[in-house]
C-alpha cells in the first residue's frame, strides 16, 4: 500500500491502537439491493469494485495494522470473514441479534479490557464512504493522540449542506494536544435539527456532523457506559469475559436477548460530553453515509454523456433521453427511454423504480411490503 | 357461447366464408413483453386471461365455426397450435419465416381456391383488441354479404382521434346490397398522414382507419394479385397445390424465400380501390391494434386508487404516488414510489422503464439493443 506511515513517536497512543468496526444496519433506504440478507455493507456503493467493509478495513490498516475487531451479526459470518479473510477468527465478535450501536461497541470495549486493558480503541462503521485514505488516517491519528489524554475523541465531517438528517457537534474551546494540532473540546452534542437551525450551525461555523466515530481508551469509555447503563455494562462484561476463556456460547445466548438497546451516543457521548470528556477533531476528508440512492447518484457520476450511472457487475443498460442511475446484481438487459432522474434497482427477487427525489421513501415501501407479508425480499 | 347467432338466410355468402387469421408480426413496440419467440399475438395483453390470437379467434367462431385457417410463422408452431387446438393439422399454413401481408393472405386465399373455389374469405389479424363482440360480428357478416357481390370489403373504424399511424380509408358512395345495408364504395385508401391532414379527415366525417380487415372470394382476390403481383401470384399458387396435395416441404422450401416481400395494401387492394371492386363497411365497435404500451395502460385501467395498471399472472407490486403501468411475467416483488406515466415492463431477462409518452420509442431501443449484439433478448 502506498499509504502514509505512522509512528508512536509522532502519535502518542498508537501503539494501544485498535480499530473496531461494527458492521450492522440493513439500510433500508437502500432496499432491494441492501437486505437482511446481504446488507450495505457487504455492497460496492462506489464502483471501487471493494465492498464498503472491505474499504473500511483497507483505510484502518496503516494504523491498527493486525489490531482490527469486527462486530456483525451472525447471520453475516460467512459473507464478512470472506471479505475480511486477513482478520484472525478471534477478532470477529457475533452478535446473536442486532441491539443497537451501544451494545456492539460496548462489546467490542470490553472484550478489548480484558485483552489489553491499556488498549485505545476506535469505532469506524462499516458502511460509509471516506476519501482520500490518507487525510481520513491523519485526522484518526489526532484522534489517537487526543484519546491518551484521557478523552473520548470524536471526528466530525465539515457539513457542505443544512442536512437535516445527521446530528451534530458543537465545537468548544481548542484543546492542547501533543500530536493532535487540531482538536478542540466538544461543547455539546445535537439532534438531527429542523432545516431553519441546520442552516445556522452551518452558517456559524463552529458544527461538524456527527458521524458516528469514536475514539477512546477502553477504560474510559466503559467507566461512562457503567455510570449511564449499567445493566448494558454488565452484560457485555461478562460476555466479554466468556469470550476470552473461549466458552461464550451459552453466556451469549443467556445474556444478550435482554441487553438494553441503545445508542452509543446516548450510553456515551452525550453524557461524556457533559462531563467535559469529549473532545472532536475536524474531519477534512469527504464523508458519505450512502444513505439512499441519492446519495449513490452522487456518489458515482455518469460514465458517459448518456447521464446514466450504472453499478453493477455485468450490466447491460440502455439509455434513451434518460438519467439517473441503475444498480443491478442480474445481468438483464435493462432499456431506460425518456425517464429523469430515475432509480432502477434490479434484482433477482425484487425491482425498485423510483426518483432521487424520491429517495428516502423507500423506507416506507419497505415498511410497506413487510406489511403485506411479502418478507421474503425484505 | 351467448352470442349473436347468423344464418345464410340472413347473410348472403355466409356459407361459403372461411375466417383467415394471420398471426405474424413481433409487435417490436412492445419489447420486451414481446418478441421474437414470444410475439404480441402469443400475450393476454387486456387482462382477459386469454392470448390476442385466441380471442380473435373466439370472436370469429360465430360465423366461421370450424373453417378458420390460420396462417403463423414456422417458429410459433407449438405455441400457436397450442392455443388453437380445436383448429384441424391442415387448418394451419406455416410460414418459414415472415414475408409480409400479401404472402400470408395470398397464400391462405391460394390454400382455400384449391380446396373450396367458392370461398369468401376474411382476414383478421391475429394481435388486435376489440368489443364488443357482437357488433364486430354484424360488421363481418355485412362485409360478407357485400362480397358476395364480387367486392373486396374492407371494415372501417371509426377515428376516435387524428392519429398519424394509421392509414385512412375514404367512403365513397352507398351501396345497395342485401344483407348489408350500412355498405359503401370505397372511394380510395390514403397512407399514414400528417397531423393537419389528419385532424381534417375527422372533421370531413368520410374517413375511417384502415385496421387491415379485408373480406373477399378468393377467387376476386387472386385475380387482382395475379395482376398487380404476378410473380407473387405464381409463387403461392404452387405451394398451395403442394400444399392441398399434401407434399408442400420441398416446393416451400424452393419458393417462399424469393416471394417479393409486399403488404396486401398494395397488392390488392388499392389497385382494387382505384377499378372500383372495394367496399367498406363502418365498424362501430371499439378497436386497438395494441400499438404500444400506451395502448395496453389505455386499454387496462388500473384497478384500484393507486393509478397503477398490473398485468401479469403473479404479480406483486407496491406503489406509492406512482401511476402508470406494470407488466410482469416474473414473481418478482416490484416496487414504484414517485413516479408518474410510469411504464415498466419486467420479464426474467430484460426490464424496460419508460412513460407511456416515449412509449412509441421503444422501437428504437430494441434497434439499438440488436445494433450492441445483445440480440439473445429480442
Amino acid at each position: 500500500m502506498n499509504q502514509q506511515q505512522f509512528s508512536s513517536s509522532h502519535t502518542p497512543g498508537l501503539d494501544r491502537f485498535w480499530a473496531v468496526i461494527p458492521a450492522g444496519g440493513v439500510g433500508t433506504r437502500l432496499w432491494p439491493l441492501s437486505r437482511a440478507a446481504a446488507p450495505k455493507f457487504l455492497h460496492d456503493l462506489t464502483g471501487s469494485g471493494q465492498t464498503l467493509i472491505r474499504a473500511t478495513y483497507d483505510r484502518l490498516y496503516p494504523l491498527a495494522g493486525e489490531k482490527v475487531l469486527v462486530v456483525t451479526g451472525k447471520a453475516h459470518h460467512e459473507a464478512v470473514c470472506a471479505q475480511l479473510s486477513d482478520v484472525a477468527r478471534e477478532n470477529f465478535l457475533f452478535e446473536p441479534e442486532p441491539k443497537d450501536s451501544a451494545a456492539a461497541i460496548g462489546l467490542a470495549a470490553a472484550v478489548l479490557a480484558e485483552r489489553d486493558p491499556d488498549a485505545i480503541m476506535g469505532s469506524f462503521a462499516a458502511d460509509q464512504v471516506i476519501g482520500p485514505d490518507e487525510v481520513f488516517q491523519t485526522a484518526v491519528a489526532e484522534a489517537i493522540a487526543t484519546a491518551a489524554t484521557n478523552k473520548i475523541v470524536t471526528i466530525g465531517i465539515k457539513p457542505t449542506y443544512p442536512s437535516t438528517g445527521f446530528g451534530y457537534i458543537r465545537q468548544g474551546d481548542k484543546l492542547d494536544v501533543d500530536g493532535a494540532p487540531s482538536a478542540y473540546q466538544v461543547a455539546k452534542f445535537v439532534e438531527k435539527p429542523q432545516a431553519d437551525v441546520a442552516k445556522g450551525y452551518i452558517e456559524s461555523g463552529n458544527f461538524f456532523w456527527n458521524a458516528g466515530m469514536f475514539v477512546a481508551s477502553v477504560k474510559l469509555l466503559l467507566e461512562h457506559l457503567a455510570a449511564n447503563e449499567p445493566e448494558l455494562h454488565e452484560g457485555v462484561t461478562t460476555i466479554a469475559k466468556a469470550i476470552v476463556s473461549g466458552d461464550s456460547d451459552q453466556v451469549m445466548a443467556d445474556i444478550w436477548h435482554d441487553l438494553p438497546k441503545t445508542a452509543i451516543d446516548y450510553a456515551v457521548a452525550e453524557p461524556a460530553a457533559q462531563a467535559g470528556d469529549v473532545a472532536v477533531i475536524p474531519g477534512e476528508f469527504t464523508w458519505d453515509d450512502v444513505g439512499d440512492f441519492a446519495a449513490i447518484a452522487r456518489l458515482n457520476p455518469a460514465a458517459d454523456e448518456s447521464g446514466v450511472t450504472v453499478i453493477g457487475e455485468t450490466p447491460r443498460v440502455y439509455a434513451d433521453e434518460a438519467n439517473g442511475v441503475v444498480v443491478t446484481d442480474t445481468s438483464r438487459v435493462i432499456a431506460l427511454i425518456g425517464v429523469e432522474d430515475i432509480v432502477v434497482v434490479d434484482t433477482p427477487d425484487a425491482l425498485l423504480v423510483t426518483t432521487t427525489k424520491h429517495a428516502q421513501s423507500v423506507k416506507q415501501a419497505v415498511e410497506s411490503i413487510k406489511a403485506h407479508g411479502d418478507d421474503d425480499v425484505l
